[in-house]
Parts: C-alpha cells; structure tokens; sequence
C-alpha cells in the first residue's frame, strides 16, 4: 500500500478528483439521469460552454488565470523557476461524443488542474513552467473532424476548415460561441518546440488494461484516422408506386456500402478498424424511396498505408453498388490524421514513476486519436492509459474504477514533476 | 374540343383551382423557394395548421360551414333538395410528406370544394346533399401510420393509438393541435352506409396514365400495406478501440436487413414493393459504432396474404441477421391496411362521364394508400385518378399538368352530380 500512504501525503486528492468529474458531468447530463447515464457534452454546444466555464473557474481556483486562443482552446500556466525554460505542457480535452462517457478527456483536463493544486499545497516549484491544456472539440462530432483545437495548434487545420457547415452552422460562428476568433485563427498557432514535452492522461477506452489488471498504460504511439463522407443520390419517389426495378434508392446503396465496408476492413488480416457510424437519409419518411444518403466511414490503423489501401478498395466497390442501385457515389476523405509516435525518454520517465509508484504498467497502442497526435508534430509528446472497465467508451457505461483515475492522476503528478524538474 | 367548351359553359373553373393550388403551396414551401420546389406540410406541423384555416376558409367562401372532428377531420356540408337522403361524401387529404409534392392530396381537397363552387354558381341543387371531407395525417409520416384521419371516422383506430409518441409529441397532443379532441374521439366515428357514395379525385403517382396519354385512371382497387418498425439494439463503443470481432453494430444490423427486404421482396414474381424509407441511428456519431437503430419496413400488394409471407421471410431473416451481428432484432407490425376494391357501380359511373366528355380512361389499381380504403369499410368508393408527369411523387418533381387538374375536377364534378342526383 506504498503509493496510497504517499499519495496521501503529498500526492493527488483523489476525492477532489471524483468529486470534479461528478459535478462537470452535470453539463450535458440526460434529464432527469445520474452520473451513469453518460454525458452528450458536444463541443460548441451549450452544455460545452457551460463545462468549459466550470472548468475555468476551478482553473482560476487553481490559479492558473486561464485564457483562451483565437481556436477555442484554453489555456492556463504556472511559473517555474527558470522563466527561460519552455514549459511542460500537459491537458485533454472536455468535449464528448452524444450519448458518451463522464472520464474520455475529463480525466485528463482534471487531473492535470489537480497537479497544480496539489503543487500548489505542496508549495512545490518545478524548473520549468507548467501549462496546462484544455483543447476544443477533440471528438470532431461536430463538423466531422476531430483533434480541431490541437490541429490549429499545430497549424493542421486544413483550407477552408472554418468555412464549413454542420447543422446549419459555420464553424467560424461555432468557434466564436466558444469565445475564440476565427478572424485570427493563425494567432492560435504554436512554433515546434515550443514546449518540452507534452504529457496526456487519457482513459484507454480499450480492454487490455482491464483484461490485464495493468493499471497504467504506456502509449508507444498513436493510430492513423482516415474518415470519409460517402454522398449518395438517388431519387425520392412514393414507395408505393415506383416498381421495384425502377428505383433509384439511396438508402439501399447506403446499406450496400455499409456491409461492403465491414466486410473490406474484416478481409484483411490485422487490427485495423473500419465504421460506418453516422447516417443521414432524406426524405427519411416510412413511405418514400429515399432520394439521398450520407454516410461516415472512418478508418484506423497504426499503418497509414493500409488504410489508404483499404479506403482505395472502398471506392472501387462504391462504384459498382452506385452502378448497381442507380445511385450516383461521391466518396470524399474529409479528413486524415497520421498515426503518431511517443517519445521514448518520455515513455521511460512514466514507466520509472510507475515503477516508483508500486503500479505495474505496460505499452500498448492506442487505437484512439488524442490530441497527443497533434502535439507530436510541435515536440516530444507520451501518454499515460488508465484502465476502461470492459474496454467500454463512448457510451454511458464507459467507467474507470475511481481508484485507478486518482492513480492515473498521481502518476501524471509524477510524471510532471519529473519531466519539469 | 367539346370537353373544354363545356367546361367553360358549366363545368369548373381551371384557373381557379390552379390559383389555389399554388396558394396552398405556400404553406409548407422551404424558404425562399418557388411552387417547383415542393412543400413539407407534415401533419400536425405549423404548416399543416395553417394550411387546414386556408382550406377552411375556401370552403366558407363557398358555403360549407366547415366542421372539426373529434379526430381532426374537417367536413362541410351542402343540403339536397331531399333531406331524408345520405349525402355523397367526397375530397382528400392536405397533409404531405416532407419535400413533397403540391398535388398528392391537395388536388382532391381543392377540387372538391371547386365542385360545390361551380355548383353554386350555376345554382344546380342535387337531389342528395354533398359532403365536403379533408382528412388528417393521410401520410402517417407523423407517427408513422397514415390514413389516420379516415380510419377514425371508420372506427378503425388501433388500441391505444392515442399515446403514440413521435419526435417527442403525444399523439392525443398533435390532435388537439388541429382542433381534434382526444377525449370524445369515438365520436369521429361514422356509421356504415352513412354516405351514399364516397369519391376521391387523386393524382396518379405511378408513371401507367402518363406513359400511355390517358388523361382519366379509374381506380379497380387499392393495395394492402403492412409497415413494420425494426428496432435493433447493439452496444455503443468507440470506434478506434473496439476490435471488430467484439462489436455488436446496430447500424451493420441495419444495412443486412435493408439488402435483405430488397432481396425477398424483389425475389418473387409480382407487382409487390418493399421499402425501407426511414431509419435513425445512435448515437450517430462517426467515431462510435452504433448501439441503436431503427427501421421503418413498408410492403404493399393487392394481396394481403402475399405481404404477410414476405414480411414473415423478412423477419426469419432478421433473426439470421441478429445472430450474425450479434445484435437484437424485434421487429413490430405497426400498421395494416387492408386492400380496398372500388365500387363496380361508381367506376362504371365515372367511365361514362368520361366518356361523355371525350376523354380516354382506363382501369388501374393504385399502389399508393388512399383515405377511400378507409371508406371502404362504411359503404362504396371509387377514385379517380390523374397523371402524374413521370410517374413521380413524393417528391418536389411531383407534378400534373394543369390542363389534367383540370379535366379530373371536371370528371369529379360530372361524376357527383350522375351520383347525387
């Protein structure tokens, strides 16, 4: 029971920690539902706004005088003793999925303002300044691409990004509701090297910690997303009086790229992921042949390559079920994140701390994206995995143990301290 | 010409009925759009109420005192110069799919009051009186059962179809919003053989009468409709970490049982048709397998034994499907509609004032689901029908030229006046 007694003394405030997620959970909370019921915290919606001001004001708290780029991302710093060094950079995010979990990004926002409060009642001083980071709409549910707060960080955001329209709203309006300036959003843009490290806790939202009883997770590096929008027309007419042979139906071309889709990505050996997750068809009524469709297809794996191949092997079989249904498909790669590798002195300072910490801990990769990705283009960055209960996430029932958040929060503690000096 | 000397001698008044048709339009056209671009007046929707107080008012104009039923229904009647007579009943629906057309249901609605109007004005009393009758929520795209309207006035509603819930709204709620009460619906209902005869004037929607430049289709009878909701449950979990052996894709469900309704209906011989027009998915989020999805799965035929054996394929097949994906399938039967055959004695009308007027017609069944199916059950119906350009509807593209509006309001006005005396 070594690290608890340590942890009781000069470590994290486990409790604290709990009792933050809790209280930021009530943002985007269903009616009438409780902490178990998930959290739709989507960036730029009212509840993110909400949760965003809460978590300012614990950063004020912390005193951590927080402030917010031309992007959307907030950021707060602490001092450290040598005002010349670059500062150790460490957050997630707080935006969710609609219908997901209270600790995907919220552990690691919140757990990073607790390692400054906890130095802060140590009365510890690093070496380096400290900043803390809390990026915008990591999850890309709105506007169907993720990592944006880190991307404009990184100066990755693509041509034309803010122009873009997601239920019937312009990014540049969506990043203004969220107090950034999209007037400026170059200002938002960090030089390489303009911190030392960046540091993420994160919960694994796999199985293989659970499955192990490993409570941290070293990440050795960072999948490959390619998500495309597929567009199909078709032509809408009553479904009473249009002959089977005479349809031109959306719907049944989406459902044919649906399956073709699932059965590209399982004809390969390997790990690699493919999803059909969202779905839009109009006119969408139970008595009309469906006229339109749209579908995301998103694509994983830590070989960019193979996912390209994979997407290629998609289109092709889009044009023969677009042949096929009289449907015309338009598949478009709307975004692309490269897969991403963490720096392996980084890699080792975690494992010490764990080790240090009587927690076992092992490298895995990590099938999600994070904002790490981006960050890995600017510098060194690693990430510290905690355990998923039954590698469930992006769901309501997406839980980590509370003792293995406020672990992952010590060994972050730790981490920091060491990395800062 | 003789047809259009008489028509402007006696018979109705082309130009009017045009003028509200395109006013009608108003009410539910997307903004900024034009008469080409279609209308969304979903029942119960703003656009629906605003459209029954101007069919309402029209029928003031002429007359028809207009009434609301316990069910919505709106009547307005005109007296025979016998009392003791039941009246002929006669009109449609102005409820429409969303981004449909200006013809489905308005033309019969418009052309009914068109006939009272040109009655008026040539002051020819009827030896029956005439019913004017606008049903509600025809397309059922509101709570996805159609005929709503009818099937209360023919005691047809099924048990507890009051507390349907749809996009949040109860429908006893919807009801009131039109006027209706809830609470004394039974008294909606009307007595078999308490009509003499019930007409129906409609556009075609199917491409027969334009394809052969017949401008009259006389309706032999109405095909039966099963609708099922399929509601899959799967299990939500991000989409980067959740292996795809592990998933249980609610929208991969989906697309299996959309390809496999194609598959069984187009598999047998026959004019049956099969669609799968509606689906929601969730989350819906392109980073997050699905957990939920629901379908809505419509067959239509003459036969209502040869739908009940697809939909019994399909739900053999659904099971199949669940196994695979390891998903739950429960599919439902929401709605039946039995098939309806028209009156031999009102077709047979119908084809000789046809005739008289020099216009070709011919007999046809109709694929699409009429309010006179519901009429069916209280005493004789025919319907009248009118081509539709293309053969296509539910669509903004929907459209009958003017000139065919005309000639069927025209048939209709001739073809009450033989039936009522």
């Amino acid at each position: 029971m070594a690290p608890f007694a340590r942890a009781a003394r000069e470590g994290v405030n486990g409790p604290r920690l709990r009792r933050r997620l809790e209280e930021l959970s009530l943002h985007g909370r269903p009616s009438g539902g409780t902490f178990t019921d998930g959290v739709s915290r989507v960036a730029y919606s009212d509840a993110d706004v909400a949760g965003r001001a809460l978590v300012m004001s614990w950063m004020r708290d912390a005193g951590l005088n927080p402030r917010i780029d031309a992007a959307g991302n907030i950021f707060g710093n602490r001092a450290g003793t040598d005002p010349k060094l670059e500062p150790v950079l460490f957050g997630s995010h707080i935006d969710s999925v609609p219908s997901g979990g209270n600790f995907d990004g919220d552990l690691g926002v919140l757990s990073a303002i607790e390692v400054i409060e906890r130095l802060n009642e140590t009365r510890v001083q690093t070496r380096r300044p400290l900043e803390v980071a809390v990026w915008c709409n990591e999850e890309g549910v709105a506007f169907n691409n993720g990592l944006y707060g880190s991307r404009a960080a990184a100066g990755l955001l693509t041509d034309g990004e803010l122009d873009h329209v997601w239920n019937g709203v312009v990014k540049r309006d969506a990043v203004r509701k969220v107090s950034g300036n999209p007037d400026r959003i170059e200002t938002a843009r960090r030089p390489a090297g303009s911190f030392h490290a960046y540091l993420e806790l994160h919960i694994e939202q796999g199985g293989t910690l659970d499955r192990e009883g490993i409570p941290v997770g070293v990440v050795e590096g960072i999948v490959a997303i390619d998500r495309y929008t597929a567009d199909i027309r078709g032509f809408a007419n009553h479904a009473g009086t249009t002959p089977m042979p005479d349809r031109q139906d959306a719907m049944l071309a989406a459902a044919y790229l649906t399956v073709a889709v699932n059965q590209i990505v399982r004809g390969e050996p390997g790990r690699q992921v493919g999803t059909v997750g969202h779905i839009e068809v109009s006119p969408n009524a139970p008595n009309v042949v469906p006229g339109a469709a749209r579908l995301s297809i998103e694509l994983r794996d830590l070989s960019s390559s193979k996912i390209a191949k994979l997407g290629a092997a998609i289109e092709e079989r889009a044009r023969a079920i677009a042949t096929e249904t009289r449907t015309a498909i338009e598949l478009r790669r709307e975004a692309h994140h490269e897969s991403a590798a963490a720096a392996p002195r980084l890699q080792a300072a975690i494992e010490e701390v764990s080790a240090r910490l009587n927690l076992k801990s092992r490298r895995l990769p990590s099938g999600a994206g994070h904002d790490a990705q981006s960050m890995a283009h600017l510098g060194p960055m690693a990430m510290i995995f905690v355990p998923s209960v039954g590698g469930i996430s992006h769901s309501p029932r997406e839980f980590t143990r509370w003792e293995d958040c406020a672990r992952g929060a010590e060994v972050l503690f730790e981490t920091v301290r060491v990395v800062a000096g």
